[in-house]
């Protein structure tokens, strides 16, 4: 099989390897299409390096079918089309033992702290499978990570049918986010600073602005209200100000983006009109399997969102390329679909 | 009767006038005592003077009986004990129609916006007054309006018994919240920089840090899981990424304090462990009179945290040794008391 390994400094080694047998509890997926997201992007930057011990095979977005069941695995035939949830707790420290696994404070992210699908064939713990019904194209389905991001986030707001709602940031999750707000319910208008972005979000149906107008459109918009809801995805300093900034009376700001280094907030306005700033990350199970459903009702519209798929020999080119700014989600194919 | 209407630049003007008569639907009421708070030192220095058109008299923290009744007024007697939630809403904008008018986007806060307390006789409108019960003094009486204050921080708080909780900034309205949170069934930890007021949470029965041994502390009392909630009542910078490094997964912060410019805020950290940041303003009509039920029940060391009581001509005085740190609330006898 090929597989694709991070290799430090900006760098893949893409060559042939030999797969593994699925270990006691293992399932073999054969990859078919792996997603490249923010966070691989980090990681190919290096600035992750600390985390990810190279040679390390990434990768945690993606679809495929199962190729061969490890010891006492049942439940599963082969040809099955699967995506994985990639979390692993530990089911034992306080978070976890408060009902809050998802964010466990040792946390095992698969295809960062463990090795990830840029490969042919995939072992993973069968409990982390999560079924993909017929009719769901499996370049779609490789959304379903994205996805279950949104849907978790959309939920974490507390977002109500009706809502007003501004989404900060036109990537991949921010489009995903308001495609969720929407479909709950919410008007949504999507701010966002680069204009192809933009264009892609109107073709969309959401109303769309330059951060440089935000407030004053918001104002419009909601009567001088300000919006029910805002989620902050787009990493930058000057959004988390927009944020507060935009948000009614006991509104919510949802903090989706990783932001490195601490940011300067509005304080002032988070104690004035009684804010919710809400930490939302990764996702619960029910989260990803909602994310399956919108994903094959046709909610999601993932052409638009999918640019490009790449074979895994262009692996590299295809993170230059979303370095660039010049593309959303590429998918990388990895060989494995049938 | 005496009256001290803040004249600018740090000063006072302390002198007779005639007391005018209660107007239609106002009440007179003679001022027992009036307390200074955060928000009248920030109008001393002149932080506020754009808000307070000087001449002015302040002070809306306070306690008093009915002196006269206007026209149309009904329902009071003279000699009535009372103490005014000092709020006037308009009932019309949109955070009053959503319900939220202790927090109207016009609100006009009485003793700051229009004359306030530090007087012999003050007109309000009557239904701003909010009976005393027999057995509470009128000393005790004038803590009403910063104890509702905590009430409505540990009420928004979400707190639950059992919960840990970190409170950062040991003045008058953290030890409020620290005793306003005990009550309710919290077990309590008071940080402060200050070794005098530390001692003075310390002799009330609260653990209390330096904050600068904080996160170390609360990772041991709460082995490893961190605070359930923690109240922001410091206005310091550091205090603001303290405070998210104190609290547990899902865990939240409430911002209780003054940032008059935007802080560094662990935005990383609210993401990571899927934090709340909840702003908390003043008080509703619940939380005022839950105010007068735990002070009439003792629940409240009113005489730990009244410093001192002086006379309204040593007004200035007053506000320079609160300005030293070196008291924690001084009460102003107006002169009204019976």
């Amino acid at each position: 099989m090929l597989s694709a390994s991070y290799v430090g400094n900006r760098t893949f080694d893409v060559g042939e390897t030999d797969a593994a047998r699925p270990g006691r509890g293992q399932v073999q997926i054969a990859v078919a299409y792996a997603g490249i997201c923010g966070t691989d992007l980090h990681i190919f930057h290096g600035d992750m390096d600390a985390r990810v011990r190279a040679p390390a095979v990434i990768g945690h977005e993606m679809s495929g079918t199962v190729a061969a069941l490890g010891d006492g695995v049942s439940g599963w035939s082969v040809g099955d089309p699967v995506t994985v949830m990639p979390l692993e707790w530990d089911d034992t420290c306080p978070a976890c033992r408060a009902g809050h696994r998802h964010i466990c404070q040792n946390l095992v992210f698969v295809g960062i702290d463990s090795p990830g699908a840029l490969q042919g064939r995939w072992n993973v713990r069968a409990d982390l499978l999560v079924p993909l019904p017929e009719g769901l194209s499996l370049q779609h389905a490789a959304l379903v990570e994205p996805v279950a991001v949104a849907v978790h986030d959309v939920r974490r707001s507390g977002l109500a049918a009706g809502d007003r709602t501004v989404v900060l940031g036109g990537g991949p999750i921010g489009v995903l986010i308001a495609v969720v707000a929407r479909e709950a319910g919410a008007e949504v208008l999507l701010a966002e600073p680069d204009e192809r972005r933009r264009a892609t979000a109107a073709e969309l149906g959401f109303r769309t602005a330059d951060p440089g107008d935000l407030v004053e459109l918001v104002q419009e918009w909601t009567g001088g209200a300000g919006a029910d809801v805002a989620f902050e995805v787009s990493g930058a300093a000057p959004a988390v100000l927009a944020a507060t900034d935009v948000v009614r009376v006991r509104g919510t700001v949802v903090v989706v983006a990783i932001h490195p280094q601490p940011r300067p907030m509005n304080l002032q306005r988070v104690f004035w009109r009684e804010l919710t700033i809400l930490g939302a990350r990764v996702y619960e199970r029910a989260d990803f399997e909602r994310a399956v459903e919108l994903l094959a009702a046709g909610v999601v519209p993932a052409d638009a969102v999918i640019t490009t798929v790449v074979p895994l020999t262009e692996v590299a080119d295809a993170f230059a390329t979303l370095e660039s700014g010049r593309a959303m989600k590429i998918l990388v194919d990895c060989g494995g679909a049938p």
